[in-house]
């Protein structure tokens, strides 16, 4: 077994410290990671509190994972010593459903293994990136070409694929008018990823201080939704809305921008539901309301390669393990610009604190 | 001018009793119908008595229109004097927008006219069916290919056409798993042409009544939406749902039931909204809540002849004009089986008395 340091809740209440635990030996279809990097993604802060009801303790967060390969098993090809290499949300599917068939282990009929609680239908927790290494199955580890910046590379992992996906699951095209709605790790992410795309992205915000931010992103237009002048100018003009606000807030408004038979995509899960959306909003266009979660294992590498490609990598703010805390505080009250990343240096230090 | 009697209200709480108006002349592309059945649609009611805010009165109502041509203008190709034709839920619209020209009349950006109430976008009122003559541009008249029982083919040009359209719109295929949801006016269409496409049609009910009725009118399986252990047996399993009922329920219940990637869709619209959705019901499987309207004329001549090919009708039960204030109270009570219609020939007697 392999001898493990990380940052864990010990139930919802108590704030994250330091935990030893032991990572499964090196298979031979592993790949054990030395953790340099790893966001920190809202859901952490659900799960450490067990805010969704379903935390397994003690929970180790973090699914934004970047570090150094340090060992490989006999059958993995794909990864050798030193390599740069990433893990996401997912460390296992059953990879024998219809769902693992088209590569949309996301979507596993049998639930994919969390990164950290992953076992939701059962079986052993999983600890996340909040710590020192990880071994994961080769199928689940991500490769990472982008050159440097690898800290800023990190939170591609979640809120990169997760907005990644659905722009491309609902087809944006160069040209298309696309609205992303909320500008936080995801938002940000998806005004800079659809503007690579080639979109003319309209970024939706209810703070007029982030408009020059959300410009200086790639969005085109910024438009604050609490004023209705500048959202009825928009009406049924819109291709897609990727909307990645998971605080409860009314549907309907953003409904009614997008053309017929567009799609907006929720891919923020509120704690309470939104308002309840008038029908009338989805027949009177045929219009379409979605969710995505995350995205699959190969497109999870597409997106990596794209982003590398344009030179896009998340906008982050670095901290210690031992401000994840605090980190968590100023989340709750967007105070980030967009994605706290933890350098995992200073978990030694931290935990000998 | 062409005089013509019908049946109206004058404003929201008076009953509907007889009232005589004037019908343009038939102009070059005109069809003028005289009136021999009119499909009596839930719509009909909610316009009468203002529930939709927007009543302009007096209100014929009646958009479920079957008769024979009585005359035809110059540039009239397709119609002829003697002819069987039907009349749906417009009688115009701006003919020039890219959704009118796509054949998708029902989300003309200027707002279709309605058969009646229609110019909801400003303009003079329109008068429904619920009158012994129509005068129609040619464009909007539909052929009828069924040799008998046009009483019951009346209400395809409601009911018909807005269960026909999404089932086309989403692809239903032989073989798929097709859910409808409500066995009313609409529910009951659906069934027979989800059937008839070659769809395994489960039907889910309140009523553990309708489950022969469901069986008969060609549903494979019925379920009863209140059973828990029913619906939970049904999970992740859906191609498609077509939900057709009207009064506020929980659609979580319903998203559940379809696989990834699947839709469902919303035909009828509730006076006060469903429950909010879950937005999980929606990431989990990257499930998707649509809704439509209606069906544009090309395709409602589609489904004209599509039923027609099948021996497709609704199920009805005819009455005098002078029952239809009764009919609406029995209507509120889901007293019919399944559709009412109007025989027009009853409307003299009825004006007389």
């Amino acid at each position: 077994m392999i001898k493990t340091l990380g940052y864990a809740a010990q139930n919802p209440s108590a704030p994250l410290a330091p935990y030893s635990f032991q990572r499964r030996e090196v298979g031979a279809d592993d790949v054990q990671i030395d953790i340099l990097y790893c966001g920190v993604c809202h859901s952490d802060l659900h799960t450490a509190r067990n805010e969704w009801k379903n935390t397994l303790y003690p929970s180790v967060p973090g699914h934004e994972i970047v570090g150094k390969v340090v060992a490989v098993g006999a059958n993995v090809k794909n990864f050798k010593v030193g390599d740069a290499a990433g893990v996401g949300c997912m460390v296992d599917s059953c990879q024998s459903c219809p769902s693992c068939g088209e590569g949309l282990e996301q979507y596993c009929e049998s639930g994919f293994t969390g990164t950290y609680n992953g076992p939701v239908f059962g079986g052993e927790n999983t600890f996340g990136g909040y710590s020192d290494n990880i071994v994961v199955n080769q199928k689940f580890v991500l490769r990472i070409s982008h050159s440097d910046n690898l800290a800023a590379v990190a939170p591609l992992l979640c809120a990169g694929i997760t907005t990644y996906s659905p722009l491309r699951q609902w087809n944006v095209q160069p040209g298309q008018k696309v609205g992303v709605v909320g500008l936080g790790g995801l938002g940000h992410m998806a005004v800079k990823i659809a503007a690579a795309m080639g979109a003319y992205v309209v970024l939706f915000t209810t703070s007029p201080g982030k408009r020059e931010d959300a410009l200086r992103l790639g969005a085109a237009e910024v438009v604050v939704s609490k004023n209705a002048d500048e959202m009825a100018a928009h009406a049924n003009s819109f291709d897609f809305i990727l909307n990645t606000v998971a605080a409860p807030h009314n549907l309907d408004a953003f409904l009614g921008l997008l053309k017929r038979d567009a799609t907006m995509t929720l891919v923020g899960a509120p704690e309470t539901p939104h308002p309840s959306p008038e029908v009338f909003s989805l027949i009177f266009k045929r219009r379409r309301l979605a969710g995505s979660l995350i995205g699959g294992i190969a497109e999870t590498q597409e997106m990596l390669d794209f982003c590398a490609e344009h030179g896009i990598v998340s906008d982050i703010e670095m901290i210690a393990m031992q401000d994840i805390n605090e980190a968590y505080e100023r989340m709750l009250k967007s105070d980030v610009k967009y994605r706290f990343v933890i350098d995992m240096a200073t978990l030694k230090s931290a935990s000998a604190a």
